[in-house]
C-alpha cells in the first residue's frame, strides 16, 4: 500500500485523462476529481483504479471525450441534459451547476441526463449541492446486472441512491448506496478466496439464490443475459427484497424514465454510447423556515441517534457519511492509500504516456 | 371471512368515528376512506381493524378530534403545517391539497408536518399526487420500533417510503415500502404459529438479532426501549443493513428534521400528543417535457421488466402497485374481505354506538 498526496494524485490522473484518452481539461479535471475524491474517502471501488475501466469505454465508444453536453429542454425549476455520449463527472458537474443556480432562484430544482456515462461516486454530487443549505439527492442507472424479483435476466443497473442533507457544524448526512445488496467487488473477494457468499447477494442462471461465488463470476463475465445480483432484501419477499428491486426500479424511472433515455438493459449496445441516464434534485431547507434552526434540529436527531445504546459487542453508532468524512480526514494528511495493482496501473499508463510521475 | 361493499363499509367505519369517537365529518370522511382504501388493496394490516388502535390514542391524548391543523410557514413551493394532534388522514388531505395547488403553478412543492397522527397507507397520499401528472412522494415517521446498525434501543420508526408515478393507461407505479423488513404484524404469525422467524427481522434486548419470536413479542410488547426491528438489510452490514438504516434515518430526517417535529424515538410521550410527522414531495412531469411522451417511455420501461424471462417456477414479474391495483379492481366488485376478528370489532364497536350495521 503506497500514500500519495491529494493534489498529486489528482494531476498525475488529470495528466493521464488529457494526454493519455484525449480528455478535455474539463473533462480531465472533474474525471480526477472524482476518481481521487472517491479513493480518499476509502471507496477504492469507485476510484483511480477505475481508469482501466474509463479507457475500455473509450476504446469501445461508449464514452467520447471532448464531447460538450446539451440543454434540451429546460424551465424555471427544471433541465434536461443530453450528454452526447460524453465524459459522465463533466456532464454532471456541467448539469449540476447550473440545477444549483435554478434551485437558488426558485428554491428547488429537477434535472435529468440522458446519453451520460459513468460519473464516478453517486455521492460527491449530492454533496456538492447540500453545501448551498439545499438537500441534495443524485441517482444514475449503470450498466445492467440486478435481477428482478421472480426474474432471470439482468434488467437493472446497481442503481444507487445518493441523498445528502446538511446537518450544521460543517457536517453532512450523506447516505450513498447502490440498491443491489452489495457491489459486483464483493462477490470477487469471496470468488478469490473461495469461499461460498452469503444467501441474498445473487441469482443463478436459472434465477435461483446462489452461494457459489466462482460459478456466479463465471456466469457474470461468460453470459452476457443471465444470473446477476439481487436487490437489498434478497431473494424473493421474505427478507423484503421486493422492496429492494422497487427502490432499484424507482431509481430507473426517475433516471431513465425522465430524461426520455436508456434503461439499464439497453445500455452499453454495440455501436452506441452507454446511454446511461441520471436524476438530481436540489430543495432548500429555506423551504421550511429559517435553514440555521432545522440544521440544528437535525444535527440534534443524528447526535441522539449516535448517542443511543450500543449493541453488546459493539462500540460506535455512525450515522451516514461519518466514516467517509473522516477517512478523507485522515487521508487529506497521510496521503491516499493506492493499492499496489492499482499504483501498478498508474505507473504503466505514466510509463505508455510519457507522463513523469513526481 | 366476510365480503362488505365498499360504500357500506365506508360509511360503518364513518359512523363509528362520528358518533363513537367524535370525529368531525371531514375527519371521520378521511379517516374511514384511508381505512378502506387499506382493506379494498389488500393491506388489512392498515385496514379497518386499525379502530382499535384509533380508540387507544384518543383515550390516551395522542390524537384530538375536532382539531383544525394550522400552517405555520410557507412559500410558493412550500408549506409547513402544524397538525396540533389531530387525525392523521385529514391533516395529511389538508396539507396534499395545498400542495398540489402550489404544485400546479410552480411544478414542484413540498410539505412537512408535524404533530400529526397516523395517516394511513402511505401510497394513498404519493398515488394522490400521482394523477396530477405529477411523481407524488409521501413519508412519515411513526412510533419507535427500530434499531441502528449496531443499536440496540428503538430509536427509528418503520418510516415508510411511498412513491407513486404515473406509468400511462390509467396504470401508476406505487412502491409503498417500510423501510423496516417487515412489519410487526409478520412477526405475530411466527409467535402464534410457534416458529422460529427468519434471521434478519428483528434483535434481542442485547441488540443481537433473534429467531425467537415468542420471546421477541414479549420483549416488544414488555419493554418499552430494547429490542426491536431490523431494517431492510438486516443485521450488521453483510447483507446491507446499514443501507436500510439509512434510508429509514434519512426519512426520519425529512419527516421530523425539516419539520422541527419530534423524531420517532420523541413520539407517544405520556402527556403529549403522538408527534407523528410527514413529510410530502409533488413534482411535475411537465419539468421535463410532454408529459404523454414520458408517461409512455416510462411505461415501456415497466412493460419490459414484467415481460422479462421469469426464474425457474415462477410465472409472473410484478411491478410495485400492480398487486394492489387488481385487488382493488376485484374487491370492489365482490365486496371488501373483513376477516372475522375485525367483523366483531365492527359489531361490537357498532353495538357500543347505537350505530345500525346496514
Amino acid at each position: 500500500m503506497k500514500r500519495i498526496q491529494y493534489d498529486a494524485l489528482k494531476k498525475l490522473v488529470f495528466d493521464i485523462l488529457k494526454k493519455g484518452f484525449g480528455y478535455s481539461d474539463k473533462e480531465a479535471d472533474f474525471t480526477s476529481l472524482l476518481l481521487v475524491e472517491a479513493d480518499i474517502r476509502n471507496i477504492p471501488s469507485h476510484g483511480v483504479s477505475r481508469l482501466d475501466f474509463y479507457r475500455k469505454n473509450l476504446e469501445q465508444g461508449f464514452a467520447k471525450p471532448k464531447t460538450e453536453p446539451e440543454i434540451v429542454y429546460e424551465t424555471p425549476s427544471s433541465l434536461v441534459v443530453d450528454g452526447r455520449d460524453g465524459i459522465g463527472p463533466y456532464i454532471s458537474f456541467f448539469s449540476i451547476e447550473r440545477l444549483i443556480e435554478k434551485a437558488k432562484k426558485t428554491c428547488c430544482a429537477f434535472c435529468s441526463v440522458r446519453n451520460s456515462n459513468h460519473y464516478g461516486i453517486a455521492g460527491y454530487w449530492a454533496e456538492m449541492i447540500s453545501k448551498e443549505n439545499m438537500i441534495g439527492m443524485s441517482f444514475t442507472n449503470t450498466r445492467a446486472c440486478g435481477i428482478a424479483v421472480n426474474g432471470k435476466r439482468r434488467v437493472l443497473g446497481t442503481n444507487p441512491i445518493a441523498v445528502a442533507i446538511p446537518e450544521g457544524a460543517g457536517k453532512t448526512f450523506l447516505l450513498d448506496m447502490a440498491t443491489t445488496t452489495v457491489a459486483h467487488g464483493k462477490v470477487e473477494v469471496y470468488d478469490r478466496r473461495k469461499k461460498p457468499m452469503p444467501l441474498g447477494w445473487a441469482v443463478d442462471e436459472n434465477g435461483i439464490g446462489t452461494t457459489d461465488a466462482t460459478a456466479f463470476e463465471k456466469l457474470f463475465y461468460g453470459n452476457p443475459n443471465y444470473g446477476g445480483h439481487l436487490f437489498l432484501g434478497g431473494e424473493g419477499e421474505e427478507n423484503g427484497g421486493h422492496k429492494g428491486y422497487g427502490l432499484g426500479l424507482l431509481i430507473e424511472l426517475l433516471c431513465a424514465g425522465l430524461s426520455l433515455g436508456a434503461a439499464s438493459y439497453k445500455t452499453f449496445q454495440k455501436g452506441q454510447g452507454s446511454g446511461i441516464a441520471h436524476f438530481f434534485a436540489a430543495f432548500s431547507l429555506s423551504l421550511f423556515g429559517k435553514p440555521e434552526e432545522i440544521k440544528e434540529h437535525i444535527g440534534a436527531i443524528l447526535k441522539d441517534i449516535r448517542e443511543g445504546e450500543k449493541a453488546q459487542g459493539q462500540e460506535r453508532i455512525y450515522t451516514h457519511g461519518e466514516k467517509e468524512a473522516e477517512a478523507r480526514q485522515k487521508n487529506l494528511s497521510e496521503g491516499i492509500p493506492i493499492d499496489e495493482p492499482t499504483w501498478d496501473l498508474l505507473k504503466s499508463l505514466s510509463f505508455e504516456f510519457g507522463i513523469k510521475i513526481q
